[in-house]
């Protein structure tokens, strides 16, 4: 059972998915500017993961607080924030536990509690951020499972497995997960996510824990296995999404998507309604994090591309609702018109 | 001005395109078997450069024929092609090369030379392949260069340029340096092309030299490039064209090209005639050569993935001709019906 972030008496605790899937290390992280450090360079990634790790980090930084002020917890409280919502971009996970962390500490004051027990309750709703994420992850499962085949093969890119949450499923992995409980043969085809190479790393290595058959290709490969008729469904995970169904998720999700249209492949999205910006009304409004450009030109530390080349690097893209099939939240399967149906499973 | 090919006295001279961009190394092949390995091993890539190198083997090992008995010499040379032929699958210009050394070999016998004028019409023939196919990008770069618009970003896949060919222009980077050659103003993105990055490592490379402004992306992101209006056409080479116009390339082109009609770009294949196969009816015929897969599990010594996954490594796919928006061969630009356009060409 995969559980990549974790609370412990002397700080976050994160497996340092840098080093998957040649090295299992745990990093012990002891301040918030550390665990900020950690999602900012990825040593944890995956938009729930990202929202799980950030509630800790600031349940840390309060718990790290030496003051006797209320007043300049507040304060701290509001630069801690800052800093973590300055590290990734595109995660609206990430907004939304720090928004929830803000809540939780403004009821905690309204109520008159004293610092020490604030810094407990920060601790109790980050750890609860966490239950419900794995909760939330098992409805996936549950939900998305059942639009699967049995004994068909799944195509998946990146890794919206345990490892991008708060463990144990997966969002897209949950649904893959769920159909292999439901008592269903899957296989899966994962694509190798370049530049990170998070399906190569990452999703082939959770697999293989699971004892799920697994077949690596490049990404670039998808599309001629698709026409050989390999692939009977799509399932990804998402780093946003959008009012209206639009999806934001790893670069190249947008290729994959148009590709299974291409084939008569359903498109399944598969995430958790903390995933769901209903402030956002389209993918237009989904900033897009453009990163380092060595991530592109060397791996490791050896050298792809010639000295000076320009790049570019941008870590997602955007999925138009058109050419999403369903999207499975822990609510259940919503599908077109997006607008009318995710707003539905939020008043529910 | 880049030829990765050279017939000299001491055996053929190949640039060592394994070490592109960080190295530029030329070894010397010796033997027919070293110039054979060097195809496999993928010293040179590319259709047409496979092409000119196997008549350039096939001619050092007439050459290095030691008997003196014409006999001996026929059997000597159909072992020599059943090597060549048995190096790369794909690329039809290697069959073409290999039949052409054969009948200029028939003949020389028919014409009673001796063993040793047929050793020098052998090398004369090569020569003459290997002229016939610059002065062939020659052609295609004149005829394409006028598909593209001035101030236009043009997207490739793969490298279809000097290197992948006799040398001097490439086929679709031909057509990209046609276009400079006409004074239009021209950018190019280049796909990196995984999992032996020919995009990043030799396109890239090659532009640069050119001083054609290049920007690099992973696989993943033409399609969020495309969505963004950043590509008003997409160039690609071809290893084999079917006689309907469907077309093999390097693994990927065909996603590009759906992505490309999704977005009304003009997707356009150049190459010369010699890769068209009208003994092939359609795509479906085409040999698709698949690779070690070490190609994707490593970089160089890095592990990219666990122990023991499987993998694909499918090295080309095919693009249906309904796909294709012209076809740029040495003899103008030919378009749909493809049957009979191609055909027309090779009957002028």
């Amino acid at each position: 059972m995969i559980i990549p972030v974790k609370w412990s008496d002397e700080g976050v605790l994160m497996l340092d998915q840098r080093l998957l899937p040649t090295e299992e290390k745990w990093l012990t992280l002891k301040s918030y500017t550390e665990v900020a450090d950690g999602i900012r360079e990825m040593v944890v990634r995956g938009a729930p993961a990202i929202g799980v790790s950030a509630a800790y980090g600031i349940a840390l930084g309060v718990k790290n607080f030496v003051g006797t002020n209320i007043a300049d917890l507040v304060e701290e409280f509001d630069y801690i924030s800052e800093v973590m919502g300055k590290t990734r971009p595109t995660a609206v996970n990430l907004f939304w536990a720090i928004e929830r962390m803000r809540r939780t500490f403004d009821q905690a004051k309204t109520d008159g509690k004293s610092i020490s027990d604030i810094k407990q309750t920060l601790i109790a709703e980050a750890k609860n951020i966490h239950d419900e994420d794995i909760e939330s992850q098992r409805m996936i499962a549950e939900h998305g499972g059942k639009l699967l085949a049995d004994n068909s093969t799944v195509l998946t890119h990146c890794n919206a497995g345990a490892l991008a949450t708060g463990g144990v499923w997966g969002t897209a992995l949950g649904v893959i997960r769920g159909a292999v409980n439901q008592g269903k043969t899957i296989a899966v085809i994962a694509d190798e996510t370049r530049p990170y190479l998070q399906g190569a790393r990452l999703t082939a290595w959770e697999l293989q824990q699971d004892n799920i058959p697994v077949t690596l290709i490049t990404d670039s490969m998808s599309g001629h296995l698709m026409k050989k008729g390999r692939v009977q469904a799509v399932v990804v995970g998402s780093d946003r999404i959008a009012a209206n169904g639009d999806v934001a998720n790893k670069i190249g999700t947008y290729m994959v998507a148009v590709l299974a249209r291409q084939h008569n492949i359903p498109f399944y999205v598969a995430a958790p309604l903390s995933t769901v910006d209903l402030n956002c009304p389209t993918g237009e409004e989904i900033p897009i994090e453009e990163r380092n450009t060595r991530e592109v030109t060397h791996v490791q530390e050896i050298q792809l591309a010639p000295e000076g080349i320009s790049v570019n690097n941008y870590a997602f893209d955007v999925t138009p609702n058109e050419f999403v099939d369903a999207i499975i939240t822990e609510k259940g399967v919503a599908r077109a018109p997006y607008t009318e149906t995710l707003r539905r499973m939020f008043d529910e």
